[in-house]
């Protein structure tokens, strides 16, 4: 009976790029899972999108994030 | 004689979205087991969703309770 | 000739919920290993539980010592 | 029909110091994927590169990212 | 040719607790890498040791180190 | 072509202490490779290690890339 939508059906990505934007994804779903107003979430990004602080802070935890999708991709070896 | 609610039975879930879900459940859990007020809990919500720093800060423990998920399901890997 | 506390025998807990509670021990061990003085501690506590970025920042460390604990007991699976 | 850049092929660089370069440049993607706006970014650069946490911070990242760097090649060993 | 105090000849404990006090010590060894004017430590420290955020940002640290050496213990399992 | 200096020709140290001064001196390649100018760094310094959270900021990214060596030697274990 879960309604949400999943948007997570796999942390398989094809492309250490693919793996990237997932990460991405995955960092914006976490914001939205908080915050769930749409209104309020457009209010807030060009305050985070110009603050150096807000900036860098979203990249850690990207970085975070693909740790664990790099990983389950065995870093995409061959 | 422990009379917490285990919310932790298992860190096995059957999905990746399952996963994510746990581990909001986990980052939530934490900020409840320093400050168990509901009340005050209450108060400090609609500061910290509007606040993109308390935001971002907040996606980054999910992302690293993910982490341990993700690892314990061997990244859900069939 | 150690007079200090030994608040951590082991790694292993029993159940994972268990080893939340061991987590945040950890957390809150190393905050008194740095302020060890009971009443500042004492005052300082309604000052971080009611100020959003502590609390998410002590769900951090709390996220991060459970990693180390979940691994200790191959997040406790069968 | 994916028309962003791929920035990431591989994670495998020939040395250690490659995989440096790369941590670095994952950063800086990172930030452009949430202010892909080429003169916000320009006007934002000389504020973050004096302030001292933005720097810190700047290099928590890289050293996140590079984590993965290093796992992803095994460390460069022979 | 090497002067500097060897504060880490070995990352191997005979306890888990002792790998909490050398995640302390590591921790401590850090801040004096970066500020070693002993004078200028022993002033920050009163400021840093009642601030919240100061408190748990140096029990982060903590439980960072103790990842590592946990993990170079095999978690002290018999 | 590469001219930048190769600061990291190998994650191998010899001892665990030789590991942590790589730590240190990827920190701060990490902070020159943002903000490369000298004399900038230099007007910065004074600033960052008198502030207590600039200070516990950069040891969390020495533990953090710590980590990293520290896993790439095997931990040091003879």
């Amino acid at each position: 009976m879960e309604t949400k939508e999943d948007y997570l059906p796999s942390l398989i990505t094809n492309t250490p790029f693919e793996g990237r934007q997932l990460a991405i994804t995955l960092a914006r779903k976490s914001v939205g899972a908080i915050q769930p107003d749409a209104e309020i979430k457009k209010k807030l990004r060009p305050i985070y999108a110009e603050d150096p602080i807000s900036l860098i802070a979203s990249a850690q935890v990207i970085a975070t994030e693909f740790q664990t999708i790099a990983a389950a991709n065995n870093y995409w070896k061959k």
